[in-house]
């Protein structure tokens, strides 16, 4: 059945090289076309398509244009931009998309085994092309399906086959109406009746609805549902996931029991259909418990491999740390789309001049280069952190499929948690700030739906909330790291950690000593400086946010006081230094690295002192504080670098953005197209709108019913 | 015809006091309902009534709730938290309730004129019902009308009382497709034709389409278009205002010449039709230029009373400035709904807690304190400049109108130019900023569009680019900052301007070697600590942005290239902390006015405070670098007392709230309401929903026609 999509994606392949190993060759990738971005693509410092190769790789390529291309062909996928859809039309057209995924399965369950960086790679293009298509299908597929497959047991296996063939529709429903954050607090009942061998799933009142439950509004045939499991003796053991069946798949209608509905617009995602669902005393087999890490017998007895019930309850949510590593991704994948509008439209506006005669590109002024380059330079860094971190996680999983109980493996489990809470945040958060200057940045333009900025920044929003609330995942960071610096200061442990993201720590005292030392801005241009600095940065902070727990302590706060006192300032700071250091680092590591082509490692090795320096820049008040900084200089120094290298980089922002963007088709902006033609783009787009030179329907209301001024005397 | 509703007004009245002698009375205005909110109402230190007379006044007070009952009690004002309405029926709806509000004309221009203040108020009233209902009445009666009775004559009359009554309907043309700030590139034109008395109305190409005109879309019949004058001597005289009729009023048809149509889907505003216009040499009569600046004899001859026709250009622009002062305060009314909806949202929703049985109100995380609260700070102080404001620029109309040619007229021009090109980004970007935090602060039901933040944040968003790119706007401010500098240097004239904002500047040498000397944190809570540090700060960014000017002169730069380069970190900062320096010393000045009830000047003084420590946070940098901080201890106080302000105005921040919020059916966010009962609001606003629980239309594509795994091949 494969057979005609592998010829295609050889074929596709063999367009940009014949082996892996061959050199790169220039020709194989097509060019761009010719036009006003020309000027910049010319002036650029690298080859393009070297930068492309080199991130994404000859394979990994020729699979993205087959996506981008198929999608293309497929008028299914075909849209305006701008166009005005209702709410029910996008939910069917998004179904009826990811129906059509389905019938395309670009990639086997198998393929995503061999290589798992490919499904990474298949969710960017769906997120890429619309993310609520992307996640409605990752929802089905990923957070029911995998989740039913690993937490489940043999006996689940058809729920996972059917979901395959999308007979049934899944979705995970754990989120309360009344709550989110505090899992724990999760009020919706599972209570086993031995008479039946079944469980009573119940709402006890509006607040324990689910609620917020992605493809539950409209779609799902069956939910996974989180419920506090009691056994017949009135025992409570904890939250525990259930397979519950909500409608049924032949009609779509609710079944009995069931109050199920759509929980109505949001701000962005809106082909996604969130819901809610009460259950009224609704009875399920007793099998369908995920019982991996606890069990009823069929006369109901709780049984658990778990002798500690908080560890039961880490496990089961262990499973959730997937979809912040994947957040990591997704919301850097909307941010570079946002940096390719952006700075194309940078490139070929052009307003005001040093003559009256001629204007030049607002890429040219200090002011716009310091507004997105930056961040430019932040898309670089995560696209290399987004990937490194996900092969890490690729790791741990395969550890926990082999049922890894070492030490590393639990190790490990604690490092990617503790950068996972804190790699969503930075990455969701730089989006967000990201896409919201690319907006101001293309003036009224980028005001204009068709652009795509709004809807960019509308669906990248909710990465900040959903899997944990950025705020409240970074607490998860700090004690992570809080727990290191006691351990070395009461037992004396040498600290390091399987991803090496803390091993520095280790030299807390010497680096605690250390100054800033750099005296000329080429000194500063070395991302050395900025990794230094946030060295003796994240020791200051953690040392700091000790004290300051310890402080709170004594001042007669209990432990819940203390901790909440102590985040503003100084561990939700430390979290957040921690991890653009963690980050800073790979990409320091990357560009330094001798298989870097050497051609590419000037460019990169600009973007990441500019990325070091521009976040460093966020916490300069702390380094004149703890007198890492002292006088004028460091401060100038650094800006002075900070400049300098945006206007290094302004002449090879084009060529940078070439490398990161998709297809004309997938990035689907007229401001933002490869070939430069801004107004034309602009232009041609307005008059394809529907009814764009058409007079109201309601013109009459307009010519024939005149308000008579004052004569309406208000009903109060 | 006005007697029935000026009857209501004094009704209303009544029900607040018998005069505005009367000292304030606490029973005569209503009390909220009684619900979970009444915890932190019962908190407050003062006494919101008392706040709500003392900020508006009996007059406004009653105002304000006649247009809210009026709306409130007219079905077409009805709508549905969150739905999904059509761009076109979004375009109806709005017409349709715009004139309504000619019908029921709650503000008569006599009544304006005798208290502008009150056409500002009910402004308001309409942006919190409507941004894009404000805005489109305000495009039509001010921008076109009272612009065209401004820089008109008597001959224009006509066009001002047929937009009085509607027989037409107006718009603003002056951003074309590739300018906006660049205003004098403007290529449409106007050539005199002396053998028809016409001018030729024509748009080169489409890049010269008038782009982006509010009420053009749809409605305009009648548009205010700028263009290039040239006379039939081919001599170009700069750009003029001409009344264009678009669209026939009889029909809404466009006229012979004329290409108009709708731009399409913007990120919010949707209510107001953009639309763009190119003209094929449309001919209008010579008496349709506006001719308060330059005019054409029949003959053909141009006559000004301008010699300098940089003068004549700034004259024309003149006009603008009341729109940058409007923005000022219609972004700080999106800003104080927001705050209503998070801060309401933040006392009744519970997460976590000191003990799993009990959780407490998330204002009660010291964070989310820390979130939310100083944009309430900012909230105040904002609502007092921006009305003083308003009142400064009547005062600058006034003498406009009375045709004041004196030196302290022309320097209020000049300051009031200053102020608002500072104000606009100021308040537009705080509200940006705050509303982004308050729907992250409302986690998930943030993100529902019924609970409104989405359409908040959307509808702000242009007030950071229209009226002049924020960006833009800063450099003139600092130029009018860096002339006082220069003049005082060269010259030794003393600085004293109308509006006092820059007088301190006189003692620029005596401020500078100032030092922050407070030493504790009480200390650190009195407005004055934050004032001095921005009396030092604004001297120090002053000194170091001239000398950065003439650097960069000196390094061969032109002046264009020089003043470019001298933005960031320098005038981009000065602008921005001279902006929020002034904006404090109003606000601190209205906290110890003796006027200021006692009762009140506790928590204003609070406010006051912490919206100066706040601010000034960001600049800490910059203290450190020129040395008016040094050491550790200068932070820590600023922050600590940052966070004890943020604690001891929780309990205050409901009443806070009360105070600046509109009735429920204004601000229209379930999650915000006064009663505070936060998930039956919630829920009975999704139940309410159209065709919550049913099925999907498409459910057929669901349940029968099955996808076949890996059926499709592509066509590539």
């Amino acid at each position: 059945m494969e057979t005609g999509k592998e010829k295609e994606i050889s074929r596709t392949l063999a367009l940009f090289s014949d082996s892996e190993d061959k050199p790169i060759m220039e020709h194989e990738v097509t060019d761009l076309p010719s036009g006003p971005l020309d000027i910049y693509r010319k002036k650029a410092s690298f080859n393009w398509k070297d930068m492309l190769l080199f991130i994404d790789g000859v394979e990994i390529l020729a699979f993205k244009q087959y996506i981008f291309k198929t999608l293309e062909n497929d008028p299914l996928f075909a849209r305006l931009p701008g166009e005005d859809v209702s709410l029910e039309k996008k939910r069917e057209l998004t179904f009826l998309r990811v129906k059509q995924l389905f019938r395309y399965n670009f990639l086997t369950n198998e393929e995503a085994m061999a290589n798992p960086w490919k499904a990474a790679v298949f969710n960017e293009c769906l997120c890429m092309y619309d993310c609520s298509m992307a996640t409605k299908y990752g929802l089905d597929k990923g957070m029911f399906g995998r989740t039913v497959a690993s937490s489940g047991s043999k006996r689940h296996n058809k729920y996972v086959e059917s979901t395959e063939n999308m007979m049934t529709f899944g979705c995970f429903a754990l989120t309360e109406l009344s709550h989110g954050s505090n899992t724990r607090a999760m009020r919706t009942t599972a209570t086993y009746d031995p008479s039946s061998q079944e469980f009573i799933i119940n709402s006890p009142d509006i607040e324990a609805a689910k609620f917020w439950v992605g493809n539950l509004g409209k779609t799902a045939t069956h939910a996974l549902v989180f419920a506090q499991l009691y056994t017949a003796d009135k025992v409570c053991h904890g939250l525990h996931s259930f397979i519950v069946p909500v409608r049924d798949p032949k009609t779509l209608l609710a079944l009995p029991g069931v109050l199920t509905g759509d929980i109505g617009k949001k701000l962005g995602q809106n082909g996604l259909d969130n819901g809610f669902v009460m259950f009224h005393n609704v009875r399920i087999p007793r099998e369908n418990l995920l019982n991996k890490t606890g069990d009823v017998t069929p006369d109901g007895q709780y049984v658990t491999p778990f002798k500690d019930p908080n560890k039961r309850f880490g496990a089961s949510l262990g499973a959730l740390s997937g979809g912040r590593v994947a957040i990591t991704r997704n919301a850097m994948v909307v941010l570079k789309m946002a940096l390719v509008v952006a700075l194309r439209f940078s490139a070929t506006r052009r307003q005001f001049g040093p003559k009256d005669s001629e204007e030049i590109p607002v890429l040219e002024y200090q002011l716009q280069q310091w507004r997105l380059i930056p961040y430019l330079a932040a898309a670089y860094a995560l696209e290399h952190f987004s990937k490194s971190f996900f092969m890490n996680y690729v790791e741990f999983q395969i550890g926990q499929m082999m049922s890894d109980k070492g030490d590393r493996q639990a190790e490990l489990g604690r490092e990617i948690h503790a950068i996972a809470c804190s790699s969503k945040p930075l990455s969701s958060w730089t989006t967000q700030r990201g896409i919201q200057e690319c907006r101001e940045a293309c003036g009224g333009h980028g005001y204009l739906a068709m652009n795509r900025l709004g809807e960019l920044r509308d669906d990248n929003d909710p990465n900040c909330t959903y899997e944990g609330d950025n705020n409240v995942l970074l607490q998860q960071t700090s004690s992570y790291l809080l727990k290191w610096l006691q351990v070395k200061h009461h037992d004396g442990v040498r600290i390091k950690s399987p991803l090496h993201s803390v091993d520095f720590l280790d030299d807390f005292h010497r680096i605690l000593e250390s100054k800033f030392t750099a005296t000329t801005i080429e000194q500063c241009m070395d991302a050395e400086v900025p990794l230094a600095a946030y060295k003796w940065l994240v020791c200051f902070l953690l040392g700091e946010s000790l004290k300051r727990v310890e402080q709170q302590k004594a001042s007669s706060k209990d432990m819940f006081d203390a901790i909440n006192t102590s985040q503003v300032y100084y561990c939700r700071s430390l979290s957040i230094a921690y991890i653009e250091h963690c980050c800073l680092q790979r990409f320091h590591e990357q560009v330094t690295d001798e298989e870097t082509p050497a051609s590419l490692r000037p460019v990169l090795s600009k973007l990441c002192a500019l990325y070091g320096l521009w976040s460093l820049s966020n916490y300069m008040v702390t380094l004149y504080q703890g007198n890492y900084f002292s006088g004028k200089r460091p401060t100038e120094l650094v800006q002075t670098a900070i400049l300098t290298l945006c206007s290094q980089l302004k002449d090879d922002a084009i060529a940078l953005v070439d490398v990161l963007a998709p297809t004309d088709f997938i990035l689907h902006s007229p401001i933002g197209n490869t070939d430069g033609q801004l107004y034309k783009n602009l232009w041609s787009t307005v008059m394809n709108n529907r009814q764009v030179l058409d007079r109201p329907s309601w013109w009459k209301e307009f010519c024939s019913d005149k308000p008579v001024v004052g004569s309406l005397r208000p009903k109060l």
